[in-house]
């Protein structure tokens, strides 16, 4: 533990935190979104996902925010897409320079999900890995479902290891774990990230938690101390899963922040200006969203607000 | 961690959770909500401070619950007491089989909440813990403040380990850090616990986590595996501190045993016993409770759910 200094937060807020959201965002803004998580020191977000738009209302304007991204050599922008037809939509915009593809653990999620079987998934990752590649961009993978399955329940960590060391042939910069329903637990996390490092030291190992049953943030400290080098998150905690019950939002990049800050960690983000990012998302979603750094302040409060106390 | 096989779990709803709360809560709810804990599996209950009405008037009751506290040899009824009155009344009941003596890390909230100063709490909590051995029963000592002061701000870890070890000599049988405010870190948690087993090794040493900035649970995590033999916990999460701003209620009982019994650390608890003992409680405080299980439901789900998805 004491060797980490630095964790990576890649924004998801502007896909997974929006792509569930019943009410309609404009493209302006979730450029604004995205301007205002630039802002806060964010240097890698997912900025849309490439897929079937009457399966997602939500994502139909992703050529359009692509257009709209500001142009900074340091920013890493996230495509996710599902199949080929995605890659080529993601490629087309120039914009994108990451594509993220997902494979699933479970046939019947993966089916659900993307049409796909689990083994199909896979190879359909590594196919677009490699297409990145050709384009001369980079590719990273996520596996959904890695912790649990809302249709088929228990996961088991050999499945996942075999499809990250399938996906890994392909060269993606990463493989992230994706506890997608939100079940996962912190030794869980500790040992399937552990037995992914024992075959695969060189592999950077991203991860993606959901907060649904209240482990999120303790999963993130476990896999960061179980090595993992970068971390999803979504400002307030927006997000879902439509096969997960129950609320089941990102973990708040806030509250991420927080705790990893105030554990000596950098994250390279400011915390102000991610509180100041929820206030107008939850003004504009018009209803508070998850994150409790929103709820409560940061710490050490000023002087003006412990003089409150009296 | 591999070794460790269970945590106890105290459930400290009775008395932290619902001293905050503006609706009075009757004896007889009082005594529903402690007999569902007890029907959940919990052996350890704080069921009442005794303190000034006027100060905490959710209190008021504390000998009247006592009386009405079911018989039962495997029970630990702790009494919360913060001076000599108030454990002159815990014992009169004949029911408390253990009191809690709080001292508190920082004098501005000693002084605040117990109009005493840290030194000075320090001095009352040995002799109340002497007071209780004469009279042949156990005590046990929580730091509140041990992680952070609304007042001054940080607090040293060298002060936390200075009480723990002060009030040590008074044979203790567990002594607790609190983070009564909520703004602790894991990293935090396990260096202050490590620098306690450093300097007291055979002190088993409790833990109590408000989820004020969503470091709760991870709290937990890290204090389980630094060597924590004990959490509290309130079902629902309700509680909250005067002094803490913003939502700031205990980490949940469900929601700390769904990750302990996944990770296959055993709490004894029943999380459908406590999550039906979550649903009236929510019915009674007329208010949804801040518990993710509440409103995710367990997992794996049953076949019954998982047809719901389709």
């Amino acid at each position: 533990m004491n060797s980490i200094s630095s964790v990576e937060i890649v924004e998801v807020s502007p896909r997974d935190g929006l792509q569930n959201e019943s009410q309609y965002v404009s493209t302006m803004h979730k450029l604004t979104l995205i301007a205002r998580a630039i802002n806060a020191g964010s240097r890698r977000i997912e900025v849309a996902s490439f897929v079937n738009p009457r399966a997602v209302p939500q994502m139909a304007d992703a050529e359009k925010v692509c257009a709209g991204l500001p142009e900074n050599d340091e920013m890493t922008y996230i495509g996710l897409v599902m199949n080929h037809r995605g890659a080529e939509r993601a490629l087309a915009t120039g914009r994108i320079n990451q594509l993220g593809v997902v494979a699933v653990a479970t046939d019947t999620f993966a089916m659900a999900n993307q049409g796909q079987t689990s083994n199909g998934s896979v190879e359909i990752a590594k196919e677009i890995i490699s297409l990145a590649h050709s384009k001369g961009i980079t590719a990273q993978a996520t596996i959904a479902a890695s912790f649990g399955c809302p249709f088929e329940g228990e996961v088991m960590q050999e499945r996942v290891v075999e499809m990250v060391s399938a996906i890994f042939e392909a060269g993606p910069v990463e493989i992230a774990l994706a506890d997608t329903i939100g079940v996962g637990n912190p030794a869980h996390v500790a040992s399937l990230i552990n037995k992914i490092r024992d075959v695969l030291p060189s592999l950077p190992i991203r991860v993606h938690f959901h907060n649904t049953r209240g482990t999120g943030i303790a999963n993130v400290w476990a896999a960061i101390c179980a090595g993992a080098a970068t971390v999803d998150a979504s400002i307030g905690g927006l997000g879902g899963c439509p096969f997960a019950s129950g609320a089941a939002g990102n973990v708040a990049t806030e509250d991420v922040t927080y705790m990893l800050e105030r554990a000596g960690i950098q994250t390279g983000l400011d915390i102000d200006k991610l509180l100041a990012a929820n206030e107008w998302l939850a003004s504009l979603m018009d209803k508070p969203l998850a994150s409790m750094m929103a709820k409560a302040g940061s710490f050490p409060a000023s002087k003006q607000d412990i003089k409150e106390y009296f």
